[in-house]
């Protein structure tokens, strides 16, 4: 564990195959890193290796890995396969017990490939050194400005210059990946949609450290609340499922395992060469593992999301708190699709909102039955007071709160104001506003600004909150020691 | 026929019930039918009635209805619910055969709503007056400015004024709803997301104009290329079949029915006192008309999309070409999942793309087999040259260009260099990119401006290839005089 920190909080950093030309691979992560640390993002020691400078993008530059002035905690390694061993046998040498090996040229070309990458673990094992790669992208973290994403940071479109490859902000959702190229694309699409990112792993050929390793470390990390995982195959898949079993009692672990059909797995096989496995095979490990499986590169941000900014549900009865008849219909279906039950609110919680309507706080044509659909003539006192009795009523697990924002008497303010009647509550909570315009963007980031986790259909909304029971039942099936049935 | 087309083009509109109080609904139409006016998009006379001014908002108003100037093609009424029929009457009288009823408190709420609307379709037929509504948003025509989208304009959030419910440009989605605030909630979204409008109709009641009669309507409207229907129930199901037959020979019809579980059903039923059928009865008739039925919001609007920018396919035999082979194996999966077949390239494709590989044009670590990955090796020509193959490939019937912009490669001419490969060529074409970064979205719009439909995920741009293909596989059916099988 403690090695696989430096990883991730290296005090010094040395690219091996530091490059002048821009564009080059090992020019490109020494300008990144450069740049963090200029911009005391990585507080650490940074140092570069090349035969021919002494200085590169203003980084102290050594001839050889012998001759840096002390052992980096952590290598990044951008030079041709075959000279990856020796380089990591002088790592060896000199101390250094963490690299990331970008390089390709492994065992994914098969044949001298394999041998080369046989004898770089052999060398890294002789002297004690962990191996992310190689084949790989790397790491980030944007907490401490390790970045090794060596990809254009900008490019040019339509006469404008726009960044290429956008950085999450630092928040709590990691990714480890299988493939580097979907990593970068995740990264991009976390940038975009305000999700902010933990540790990111692209771990390639996995020669030495695996997925089962990289979940035990983000289990035991601080500041990741979830851990996603992107992989086409898994390997020595008894150590994954162990390591997920015992991660998914402090955290929930999300897998998207491409290859699910048999086209989809013959594709896999042509380009990792890793033996994509029979579905159904990792569906019932994944089950038994306590892993969330989702179906589709959406759903893994959209499940992440609420994973991340809500607590899990301690039941599956949901409320839907609507101002559109329609939309809640579409809710509920949803809902009902993912195996939720729709609370039942006949009793103490509907004899609470139908004196709500006898006050004239909701209007009168509401339903009161779930889905509440509060009309198109609700104000943000009808949703505050509805959803402190759905908050307070026992048999309600979590509600999802769908605001047409439309409505002439909703205002910007209903966001803070419903966070007032959550905040210190333990139930999920999941928002829904339908529309792409200005208005309704800006409303879902008040909203998630707020702790709320925010989507622009209801189905999304209502397979967000159905990953948020899956993880509330995962988790008290694993405290109370018993296994998962299906 | 040549009665609704008044609803969308009328050569004047009398606003019945205008007011002079902004946020009233009588003030709010009337103010937006008065700025396309001005802004010379509505190009026709505005009149208004109220009796107790002579004008408002610059508009020439009248006392009552039956002394207006002339009889306008178009009334919008927006008063109370009893004074209805009367209003009718006077502008039957006065040779009015168009209407749209924005005012609630007909079947909707029970009881003597019913017995008035009963009344308000006997003096409607009596004066032969088309009715829209009542119970409804009313109408959108972005080309001739006839809005009755009475909600808020703008609103304020974080102290900033935003547009709060933005129209759709002018294009060729239209789209009918029963609901009226999950209609405005899909004007909102389709602006966003940059989709353009051809007409939009919510029907609320459904007292006289019903969805058979305005998908006829719309299958005659050169406008329109693709019919969107939301619906919770479907009244007179035979002639809304009847009439899709009829449509989708010349255009596609795609349905998003909710109450599709039995708790959606049961919300449905409070909420619109319509009877929601059940949904396997549905699914048949929808089959059986040739009708393209999608699960849920995004579905609707991904698959319009890609409907009006691209022909339909004429089998089920899809390539994917990427530069990432782990996005392509997920699309691949996605189109399997959605019954797609894979496109077997061996032979004469397979050898063309292998040439391409011995000049050199695409990297020699490619794989040419489908899905073909480019690798991140890949440059536009390389792009180019392949998607050249597979459109004149005749194993091929649509294509997948997943194109991850972050390799170093790849330009922001793509979409240009591609389009221009793709200029007159009868297979349909979806892209995909995989993020939602600055550059990532400008990509997108661009492909969009070359005629390509954009997606953000595999999945999505997979979900989207399968409506053309299902959409190729009813047209030639329905030409062969056949049925449609499941």
């Amino acid at each position: 564990m403690l090695l696989l920190n430096k990883f991730f909080y290296p005090e010094s950093i040395a690219v091996i195959g530091a490059s002048r030309k821009p564009g080059k691979v090992g020019h490109e992560i020494l300008r990144i890193l450069k740049e963090n640390k200029d911009k005391g993002v990585f507080r650490g020691e940074l140092y570069a290796v090349n035969p021919d400078a002494r200085e590169i993008l203003g980084v102290p530059t050594y001839p050889s890995i012998l001759e840096l002035p002390s052992p980096p905690d952590l290598a990044v390694i951008a030079i041709p396969a075959k000279f990856v061993p020796q380089a990591v046998d002088e790592l060896g040498k000199i101390g250094t017990k963490n690299a990331v090996v970008i390089s390709g040229g492994f065992a994914e070309i098969g044949g001298e490939g394999i041998v080369l990458q046989d004898q770089l673990v052999r060398i890294a094992r002789k002297h004690g050194i962990r191996i992310v790669g190689p084949n790989c992208i790397g790491i980030l973290c944007p907490e401490s400005g390790v970045d090794t994403m060596f990809l254009p940071y900008e490019k040019e479109i339509g006469g404008k210059t726009l960044k290429s490859l956008p950085r999450p902000k630092t928040g709590s959702i990691s990714l480890i990946t299988q493939s580097g190229a979907f990593g970068v694309a995740c990264l991009d699409y976390m940038a975009g949609e305000r999700l902010g990112l933990a540790k990111f792993v692209s771990y390639g050929n996995r020669a030495d450290v695996n997925e089962a390793e990289l979940i035990d470390y983000l289990a035991s990390d601080p500041r990741t609340r979830v851990i996603l995982v992107y992989a086409e195959s898994i390997e020595r898949g008894k150590e994954f499922i162990e390591a997920a079993k015992r991660a998914v009692l402090s955290k929930p672990i999300v897998v998207l395992k491409a290859a699910r059909t048999k086209a989809g797995a013959r594709a896999a096989v042509s380009h990792t060469a890793a033996m994509a496995g029979m579905d159904d095979i990792y569906d019932a490990a994944f089950r038994q593992a306590g892993i969330i499986r989702v179906n589709n590169v959406e759903e893994l941000f959209d499940v992440a999301k609420a994973l991340s900014m809500q607590p899990p549900a301690k039941g599956k009865r949901i409320a839907v708190l609507t101002d559109g008849g329609g939309a809640g219909v579409m809710t509920v279906d949803e809902l009902e699709r993912r195996g939720q039950i729709i609370a039942d609110l006949s009793g103490e919680t509907e004899e609470r909102l139908e004196e709500l309507k006898r006050r004239g706080v909701i209007p009168p044509i509401a339903s009161v039955k779930n889905p509440i659909d509060l009309t198109g003539s609700a104000d943000d006192e009808a949703y505050v007071r509805s959803l402190e009795v759905l908050l307070e009523s026992p048999v309600v697990d979590g509600v999802i709160i769908l605001a047409l924002h439309h409505i002439p008497r909703l205002t910007g303010s209903l966001p803070e104001k419903l966070a007032e009647v959550a905040r210190g509550v333990d139930k999920p909570i999941v928002f829904c506003d339908v529309g792409q315009g200005e208005y309704a963007v800006a409303f879902r980031e008040k909203f998630e600004e707020h702790g709320f986790p925010a989507y622009p259909t209801p189905e999304r909304a209502a397979i967000a909150m159905s990953a948020l029971t899956a993880y509330g039942m995962i988790r008290r099936k694993f405290l109370e020691g018993g296994l998962i049935t299906p």
